[in-house]
């Protein structure tokens, strides 16, 4: 079956400092024209870093958005042509006490392909070390919380982990190690 | 440590169908103002559906977004005031030929809360019988596809799974049953 939809034209909503946002008219695959409202955004990447002692290093962090704080693994956006595992590796720095020496690819996805382009890249770090003081932007406020495999499991049971790539980066965890 | 951020003030950037974006100004926790530009979002649900032969029910559809057509778990967003439950066992008639008894909630999840509330509701179906004809919509074109636990595990070995949802639903499957 041809599923492709096609775009007829493009008008922009919102131009913002990491997302900008159109309205397109599309051709669906039966030829009729429909609407969709698409939200651009530079792609993500996220680390899971394990510990010597075999703990996650996970963030909490507030999402205004979701108006509450969500524990999280380390990610952020993409600057401007950046690789996404140096991004990996920088918001691990940056949002831990934590470092790695590099990073493994595991999974991309997207994160809402309903309306929006986002790709997130997961990775899993190597030669992760403590020691790096925290490298938080002055308006960025993160805690760090390692959690062992056993707290990992009964937070995935007790459905305590609201966050989607973290959700998908501990299940990985615990499937493949 | 307090993380909390406080709106200031509001304003509207785009109302749609299902989607509304603000600009909102914001106090941080240190005392400085900030902007978030939020997206607001009815919420979704997705079903992971195994059928009698151990097969999970997927579907693979265009999303306009990524420019590409993506295999995911039968979903779809809220409608008003919809139970997220009875949404799921909706899409699941909907978009392939199986249906569900009833649903066990697993997991809920924030998909991209950096900018975005869409709360995701990810459910096990229980029961699932084939038999009833695709109720899509005249506009909504899918494929069911069908794949063992084996097929999966490569899927999710071959990074072949690119939709976070579906990523994590499927490895709740390979890692509880």
């Amino acid at each position: 079956m041809d599923l492709k939809e096609t775009q007829l034209s493009s008008e922009p909503i919102f131009q913002g400092t990491f997302i900008n946002i159109a309205r397109d008219t599309i051709r669906l695959p039966n030829g009729n024209e429909s609407t969709r409202v698409v939200i651009r955004h530079p792609g993500a990447a996220c680390v899971l870093a394990v510990t010597d002692n075999d703990e996650v290093v996970l963030v909490r962090q507030w999402r205004y958005a979701c108006d509450q704080a969500l524990l999280e693994l380390p990610a952020g956006k993409l600057d401007a042509g950046e690789d996404p595992a140096v991004c990996a590796l920088r918001e691990l720095a940056e949002e831990t006490p934590y470092t790695a020496d590099s990073v493994k690819l595991l999974h991309t996805f997207y994160t809402a392909p309903g309306f929006c382009d986002e790709l997130m890249y997961l990775y899993q770090a190597e030669g992760v070390r403590e020691g790096s003081t925290l490298q938080n932007d002055e308006d960025e406020f993160t805690e760090t919380v390692l959690m062992s495999r056993e707290e990992v499991k009964a937070a995935l049971k007790n459905n305590q982990v609201s966050d989607g790539k973290t959700l998908a980066g501990l299940q990985y965890w615990l499937l493949n190690s």
